[in-house]
C-alpha cells in the first residue's frame, strides 16, 4: 500500500504520522518533545522517521512543516526561532539523503492554511486568508487555489503589518504591528500595564495574568478586561478591512487559543471590520469562520503539501 | 493578418489601438473624450470601435480597461467613478453582441501592472506590485505569473489600506489611507493646509496648489514643502513595508504624475522602508523601479490583457 508521511517541527514537539493516499486519519503517529538544548534535533528527528517508517509500504512523498522561515523552492530553512543550531539548513537535502523519498517543505502557518483550506474550514474556497492567533500571529494566503509564498518563500507574514504606528513593540522588533495589539501576550499586557499604572480589576499582577486569564475575568464582567479583548478586537478588524481591499478573499479562517475567547473578540472585531471596509462589495460572499483542524493542522498541513500534484 | 483590439475606457479619454501579434507598436490608434456629461458613453464607444475595425484582417480579442471596480470573471462593471450612468453594465455582453469578437476585460489598474509586467518595467519577474501614485492611489499585484483580482475581481485597492488611523480623509470615505496621505491632492493639501494655519512657505494661497507646484517648490528649498514630501514618502515607505511582509515580492514599480517628483519622495520612503521591514531578509533581491510605459500603459495593459494565454 502506498502512503504519505506528514513531519511538524515544532519549538515543543516533533512528531510524525503516516496517512494513506485518502482520508486525514493517520495509520500511525509518533512524538517526542523538540528539546533544542539537548542539541541533534537533526539526528533524533530522523531517527523519528526511521521509527515510523513501514514496512513492505511505499512513502510516496515527505511532507514537513517548520515553524520558521523556509524556501519551498530550495528546501532551506533560513532560521528556527525555537532551535536555534538550526541556521540556513537543508532540511529536504538532509531527509532526502537518509530516506530517498521526495521531500516538500513550507512554513508552519502556511501549511495550516493548506490544511483548512482542503480538509478543513476552507474546502471549496479559492480565496482565502488564514490567521493563526495565539503566542503570535501567523498566517496564510491562498489565491487562484494556490499557497502564496513569494519571492523568497516568506510571504503572508500577516500579523506583522503595522496596525498603529509608534503602538506596542512587537515580537519581531517593530513596533505597532497586528501582533504587537492582538495576540495573546499583547492581551495579557494590555491588562498588566494598566493594573501596574493602578487602574482596577479583578485580576492582580500577583501571578502573571494570561490571555485565557483575561477572557475569563471579561466574561464575569471586569470592565478593564472586556475593555482589552475590545481593542484587540477593533485593531484585528481595522487590519482585516485592509486585507480585503489588497486579497478580495471570499473566506477568512480565524485560528489560534485566543479565538477561543469567542464573541469577546469577534464582535468588537466585525463592528470595527465593518466601520472601517472600503466599500461594502468586500462583505458581499464574505465568510469568516474559525479553523476546525485543532492541534492536528500542523501534521495534516504537511499532509496536505506532500499530497499535492 | 491577425490582429488584437485594445480599449482603454478613462474618464477623460475613450482610446482604441490595433495591435498586431506581436510587439506593442499599434497599427492604428483613435481617441474622442469621454464627456460623459453628454450621455450615450457606450454607443460612442461602440461608434470608436466600429471606425478602427480593420478589413479583411481578423481580430482574435478584444481587451477592454476600465477605471471602476469589475469582474474579470463575468465582465460586469459594478460601476465607474467618472461615468455615472454605468452601473452594473455587462460590457463584455454589449462589445460581444455588437462585435462578435471574444472581450476580455479588466480594472485599469490591474490591466496597467499587467502591461509593465509583460512589456515594461516587470519584465522576467514572478512576484510584482505596481503602484500607480496620481490623483488616487492605484494598485496591482502579480503573483506566480498571474494577476491577482480575487474573489469578485476587486482586489489590489493598494491604496486604500490604513496607514495612519484617524488621519486625512480619503476619497473613499475613510480616513488614514495610503492615498489620504502620499497621493498628489494629499501633498498639495499638507501644505495647503499648514499655510492656512500660519506656516510661511514660498507658495501662497492665491491660486490652488498642486503637487507639481510644491515638488517645484521643495527643489527650491522650500521647507514646508519639503517636508510634505517627506511625509508622503514616510508614509508610502511604511505601507511597502506591509506589503513586503505579506507578499515578498521581488519588484515593486511606481507609477502615476507623483513619481516624478524623484528623490523628493523615493529618499524618505527608502528611508522608512529599511526602518519598518520586519527583516532585512524581505530587502534581499528586492528591487524598486519606476513605471516605463508612460501614457501608453492603459491601452498596453488590455493588450497584454487581450494577449493572454
Amino acid at each position: 500500500m502506498d502512503c504519505y508521511l506528514a513531519v511538524d517541527i515544532g519549538g515543543t514537539q516533533l512528531r510524525v504520522a503516516l496517512y494513506p493516499t485518502e482520508g486525514i486519519t493517520p495509520l500511525e503517529r509518533h512524538s517526542i518533545s523538540t528539546r533544542p538544548e539537548q542539541g541533534n534535533v537533526l539526528g533524533r528527528l530522523k531517527d523519528l522517521i526511521a521509527g515510523i517508517w513501514p514496512n513492505g509500504s511505499k512513502i510516496r512523498r515527505i511532507g514537513i512543516g517548520v515553524a520558521g522561515p523556509v524556501n519551498p523552492q530550495s528546501g532551506i530553512l533560513y532560521n528556527a526561532p525555537n532551535i536555534p543550531e538550526w541556521r540556513n539548513l537543508s532540511i529536504r537535502h538532509e531527509i532526502e539523503g537518509v530516506f530517498e523519498t521526495p521531500v516538500v517543505i513550507g512554513n508552519d502557518a502556511n501549511l495550516a492554511t493548506l490544511g483548512e483550506w482542503r480538509y478543513g474550514a476552507g474546502q471549496g474556497h479559492h480565496d482565502v486568508l488564514y490567521f493563526t492567533i495565539s503566542t503570535g500571529i501567523g498566517g496564510g494566503i491562498i489565491l487562484h487555489d494556490r499557497i502564496v509564498t513569494g519571492h523568497r518563500g516568506i510571504a503572508a507574514e500577516l500579523g506583522h503589518v503595522t496596525v498603529l504606528p509608534g503602538g506596542p513593540m512587537c515580537g519581531c522588533g517593530q513596533r505597532g504591528h497586528l501582533e504587537s495589539v492582538s495576540s495573546g501576550p499583547a492581551i495579557a499586557r494590555y491588562v498588566s500595564e494598566r493594573i501596574a499604572a493602578g487602574r482596577t480589576s479583578s485580576l492582580t499582577l500577583v501571578t502573571p495574568i494570561s490571555a485565557s486569564d483575561v477572557a475569563e475575568a471579561a466574561r464575569q464582567g471586569d470592565p478593564l478586561c472586556i475593555e482589552a479583548f475590545d481593542f484587540a478586537g477593533r485593531m484585528l478588524g481595522q487590519a482585516l478591512a485592509n486585507y480585503l481591499a489588497i486579497l478580495n478573499p471570499s473566506l477568512i479562517i480565524l485560528g489560534g487559543g485566543v479565538t477561543k475567547a469567542g464573541p469577546l473578540l469577534f464582535d468588537p472585531m466585525w463592528a470595527a471590520l465593518r466601520a472601517s471596509v472600503m466599500s461594502p462589495e468586500y462583505l458581499e460572499g464574505l465568510q469568516i469562520t474559525t479553523a476546525v483542524l485543532g492541534d492536528e493542522v500542523g501534521l495534516i498541513g504537511a499532509l496536505a503539501l506532500a499530497r499535492l500534484e
